[in-house]
């Protein structure tokens, strides 16, 4: 793809994003839109702008123009060829100018996004600083239209599973004795680093078998024989993540070993032949926990949730939501069994919900076994 | 050092800290504390605990008892290890169980830290929720009380610095024509992961002579002779962050490059020479100016900061700061220049304020020719 049509499809999405933003608003008796934006929790503002601060928080102003503020002014030149938007300021507090900005416009009803996560002084600043002008919180609107991706959306998340797969299959075949929990973790996180990608998070190496929890940062353990390795990572790829779980055993596995990871495998296809519109998304999380619970083990984490502009933040949770499963919806499917014994044990996939079932975008080798 | 004497060093450490902070609430007249922070803002917490999540929320409730909420179970027993404190609880809003943790204690004035970064909506519920309670601000206070970093701190500072200093060193001796920026900075962000350490912030690599922006993320531009690079980094021990910069020429740099690099070496010293306690924040901001400026360069942005447990986020920023270095607090110095021909040009250093004037954390060779 060249440079210019990467550009042109990029803006053809980013003017259906907005057009629905405006129905959004429209629908909520809203004159105009807000969106906010702050370290980890940008997804509103990076939906409308194809762009997010390395840090520092961003607000997007959806009037008869665009405009955007943020803590620093370091990537404007970048913000402004993602996004298409001309008009950007930075100031360390930038609410000042938004404030200015919103009242500029004269109106009274604004649609806010991103309220959950806006800081106390900025909301009454808001408020304050606009008598009489009234602020809906648009964010679960938003958000909802967020949930259904685009084919754009779903080629950048194809993207990050493919290079999530190749952080996979690089702990596959660089997995062995001696080497450290973190010295793993760091040779998988510069996979994505190297091609322009990111991280969606610091990889999880968790080694060993007999002090299992879910999840932890890796340490200076050293992996050896017999032990269980559960490898929990994600690449980003224009802001879109992935995140996916392996576990390997170094050495023959044990009986106790196979038996775990034959009910994670259990588990994880009782959800994702469920992976399909209609069905309601907790079911998933009940039919891979009743495998769980029925085998002997605890359920100890939800089964999923969303994956797009973020991962654990991302709604659907499969343990809690009730409605269904949509064509587009992009999820992740978890189950695991930590046990004395045996280790941390998870297969994690990212899933893609299409009209007939689902397509399973991660695709890294899934056997327990390392080669060799 | 042990393991034990290293956990007995952060008891007596956290035992002190948590004096001054009761101390801090006695003066505000205030019966107990309450300390938030979230993703890329756990400082206040950090600092009361030694542990901030690798995600979401994070409240400390310092009452007769000390107890913590997060939004994530995963890392409670990490944190426990860390902390000393037994009480942690986790639910994907944690706000109801702070609320009515709070309200348990049956207190009527409480001092908040991190109401700058706390989400209306938990600061609505807060208020909503505790009737006759007085919630005050001390956020402020507690900042200040950690610009002063003690011994241990200093410790770690120092060890951020010498991780950084491999980082730095590797750029040194790894950038080569026909390396993308992108790869040189995955290499980078290997070093500190590795030794268990983290990055403080993604490491920047700008590359080129004719398109000078202060910083920007690393694209997949490849790095040719001629060309400038610039490389901006830092890595994290127990939270504590160091923030570097070095600069490097491929090739025999040009009459505009060594110019430009001369300035920014003279500018970082007109500013270092400053560095003692007594002198004003903002007189190393304007001595570093004016030697950028005098040059007939623009100056683009302050020329440093704090660093601690944050680097940009932390205080005194020098370019505003009124009040005076003291013993005890950690600066970063970076001058640069930018400018057609020459690229990204920018040095930067850690700095401790000592008694009599200050130590150089960062010890990286400063040269900006490559050797071979």
């Amino acid at each position: 793809m060249t440079e210019l049509q990467h550009s042109m499809d990029w803006r053809a999405e980013l003017d259906s994003r907005r057009l629905k933003f405006r129905h959004l608003l429209d629908e909520a008796d809203c004159e105009i839109g807000l969106a906010f934006g702050c370290d980890g929790h940008a997804q509103h503002f990076r939906y409308l702008t194809n762009f997010a601060p390395v840090l520092g928080d961003c607000w997007l102003l959806a009037a008869a123009d665009l405009r955007c503020f943020l803590t620093f002014q370091w990537q404007i030149i970048e913000a402004i060829e993602r996004s298409g938007i001309e008009s950007w300021d930075a100031a360390f507090d930038p609410v000042p100018l938004v404030v200015e900005a919103v009242r500029e416009t004269g109106v009274k009803r604004v649609g806010v996004a991103g309220v959950d996560r806006m800081p106390a002084p900025a909301w009454l600043a808001l408020v304050g600083g606009l008598p009489g002008t009234e602020l809906v919180d648009v964010s679960a609107k938003l958000a909802r239209l967020r949930r259904r991706k685009s084919p754009l959306e779903v080629e950048r998340l194809r993207a990050a599973a493919r290079l999530t797969d190749a952080m996979l299959d690089a702990a596959r075949s660089g997995t062995r004795p001696g080497l450290s929990e973190s010295e793993l973790a760091a040779r998988l996180s510069m996979i994505p680093l190297a091609s322009g990608g990111r991280c969606a998070f610091d990889p999880t190496v968790v080694s060993g078998t007999n002090q299992p929890v879910p999840i932890r940062m890796p340490t200076a353990r050293r992996i050896a024989r017999g032990d269980t390795v559960m490898v929990d990572l994600g690449a980003e790829v224009d802001g879109y993540q992935a995140d996916a779980t392996r576990t390997f055993v170094i050495g023959p596995p044990t009986a106790t070993q196979k038996k775990a990871w034959s009910v994670v495998l259990e588990a994880y296809e009782a959800a994702a032949e469920l992976a399909r519109p209609g069905v309601p998304c907790r079911e998933l999380h009940r039919a891979a926990a009743k495998v769980i619970e029925t085998a002997g083990y605890q359920v100890e984490h939800r089964i999923g949730h969303g994956i797009g502009l973020a991962t654990s933040y991302e709604w659907p949770s499969l343990d809690t939501e009730e409605s269904q499963l949509e064509c587009g919806v992009t999820v992740c499917i978890e189950p695991g069994v930590y046990t004395p014994g045996a280790g941390n044990m998870k297969l994690e996939e990212d899933l893609l919900i299409t009209d007939t079932g689902c397509e399973i975008l991660t695709k890294a080798d899934r056997s327990l076994v390392l080669p060799g």
